[in-house]
């Protein structure tokens, strides 16, 4: 019983999960939240990667001591401020699980803590402290949308997965909220993304499934190639299904990765998607490597390629870009047996062959990168082994929203 | 004796270079030059670097065959196509060489090829053969301007260095074009620089020169990340200054190093300053780093980020951004005793002192932001080593330049 089937429900679609978000005004717009809260009824499993980037947001640094232990129960998290490179982040961000403490009764040791927003400007626990009043009050088992909503920055749709799937019969739930689209360029871990599932696994193997999925997952999506100071992801399973508890590995535990691939990929497809300014979706297919890394490196370069987001977005079909990202990858490939083709809803279309040109109908090539969704397949053509890496265009309004972020 | 001095003449400033530049063909704009020959009187000491991306241009490898004996005597270069990734590159690259040849009696195999533009469309070579007798007719002692123009591609302005110095009391010169723009993010070499110089020396000295150079030079510079497959940097050295030729290390060796630091820094100023959609030359200026290679990294690396370009773009005092570009960079580095400053004509602001933020004037920070060239200076404080690295703002005609390339 492998089935994997896409439900709603976000953070709250596993039992025992309520969510809550709103507008405590660290954000100046008051119609944009930017305060969320997701609580499990029971304390849960928890695992996290977290962001390589030598600068770590204060939030990240409290919420590995908390999950030290492999529990937790809540997770609060802002946007509108990354509390990160301020003198006095580490306080905050323990303030902010404290008051989350008094609010539900949950031990402040017990809390994730995530900020996102501008870098470098002092975050005030005042507004979050007169917000959580309001904000435990909408906790509720289907307001996962509000709480998606308040850890948006400059998202333009919030991002949720969920799924469910059988382990020995019993149903088991998870599902994710991510918050996505700048300073994307994943190392080890991620951007914002919460995920919950009423499985029971122990934290041992929560954190192996989360430490060896992100490889294949969030590591491969880059918006801008800027690695941020805040990025993390955490799970938190709590039980309440009632499957037996997954301790090893097997088949339960290959059940429960699938899962969380379903989830995590899609969310990874959205935030891509949804990235600062992107008109499009990149997606770069690599087959035939030598090695899984040959493979890797080559599609996260492409993906990475400016010259070459700017051409999807302009819809030329400028297949020598990709070539020169190949090239400059540092991934073991041979240039001369590498084939191109650019893919979308509208058809296939081969450009390069052996690594050079082919004859190519550039009206039918222009039909295709037009679509919303493109794929761009690599053919190595050197072994067997494959790799996908998910971006974005390059546009005028990528430049106009950092051009002028924090005022 | 180390007194460099700046001086005009391009290409030409040393004796015995003749330069050329006409309109070809190969770009359908007929106002636009687009071959360049530069022709020494007498067989030169010869020395290149060249672009370490897998895929490489044919032009490239040509060259790389001619000057194997550590000589050369003209270069031919076109622009409006890269000569890359096409079946019989090969060919038509010798066959550059082979047209200089019969129109200037210099030996085929003393020729540098060079081209610049589209990867993936097969040059014809009727162009340029028709186009052969009006460049060598135009070959002059004073036209180094004309070849600059025809090597460029989206340059804005043709680059263009030149300066005197003293050998033991012998005057010498040397001078250089370069061809910037995009796709410029140089890996051990850089885009296309020809420089000229009538200093006697050794290959095998000029070649260590240059490969030294090149480290603090073009390897410094970063447009948009993108590593080029024709990236070259050639010098030849004819000697006609009458200078005792340098064979060794030593004195004489060192204000050479000097003199073509002081072409190729400039160079790659002017470079970085044209690139592609540029408004402004960023310089991001490193000091106290524990290791050359980590204030080198930490160099690079803000120069780098996409979303620090576009902040500068916008005249926004973000520095958030450039410590986020330390922290990922790599580079052994302590980002709790960073500082950072922002720097131009209009004076020097400080925005973060040991890793954390301070207070600064808004109003200053847009006023010294609003400048055509910005210094980012970073004090790491866990050394003695300093690093430069030159770049550019990301803006709206980036994106526009690079949505449409080809058509």
């Amino acid at each position: 019983m492998e089935r994997i089937n896409y439900i709603d429900g976000g953070v709250c679609a596993a039992k025992g999960f309520r969510a809550s978000g709103v507008h405590c005004g660290i954000r100046k717009n008051r119609t944009k939240r930017d305060l969320a809260l997701i609580v499990s009824d029971r304390k849960a499993a928890a695992a996290a990667v977290y962001t390589q980037n030598l600068v770590k947001g204060a939030p990240l640094l409290v919420t590995k001591n908390h999950i030290a232990d492999g529990f937790a129960q809540a997770v609060i998290c802002n946007s509108g401020n990354a509390n990160t490179c301020n003198a006095n982040g580490i306080e905050i961000a323990e303030q902010m699980s404290d008051l989350v403490a008094m609010h539900t009764g949950i031990d402040a040791a017990d809390v994730v803590v995530a900020s996102t927003g501008v870098i470098g400007q002092p975050l005030e626990i005042e507004p979050i402290a007169s917000g959580m009043p309001a904000l435990t009050a909408g906790l509720a088992y289907d307001n996962s949308c509000d709480a998606a909503e308040a850890i948006m920055t400059t998202d333009t749709i919030a991002k949720s997965v969920s799924v469910e799937f059988e382990l020995n019969g019993v149903l088991c739930r998870m599902g994710g909220i991510a918050k996505g689209s700048g300073m994307i360029h994943p190392n080890m871990a991620t951007m914002l993304v919460f995920v919950t599932t009423d499985t029971a696994i122990a934290p041992c193997m929560l954190q192996k499934a989360l430490s060896e999925d992100i490889k294949t997952s969030f590591n491969m999506v880059s918006i801008d190639g800027d690695t941020s100071t805040n990025d993390m992801v955490t799970v938190l399973a709590n039980g309440m299904a009632g499957n037996d508890e997954i301790t090893s590995e097997g088949q339960a535990f290959d059940v429960f990765c699938a899962a969380l691939h379903a989830v995590t990929a899609k969310l990874c497809r959205l935030i891509a998607g949804d990235g600062e300014g992107a008109t499009k979706l990149l997606t770069c297919k690599v087959t035939g490597g030598k090695t899984p890394e040959a493979a890797k490196i080559s599609a996260k370069s492409v993906i990475c390629s400016s010259l070459l987001k700017a051409a999807m977005f302009g819809a030329d079909a400028n297949w020598g870009r990709v070539l020169c990202a190949l090239g400059y990858s540092g991934a073991d490939l041979d240039v001369n047996k590498v084939d191109v083709s650019f893919a979308s809803a509208k058809g296939e279309i081969p450009v390069c062959r052996n690594g050079a040109g082919i004859e190519f109908s550039e009206e039918k090539a222009k039909e295709i990168l037009l679509e919303k969704e493109i794929d761009i397949l690599v053919g190595l053509n050197d072994g067997e082994f494959c790799a996908e890496a998910w971006g974005c265009d390059l546009t005028y309004d990528y430049v106009k929203i950092n051009g002028d972020y924090r005022t």
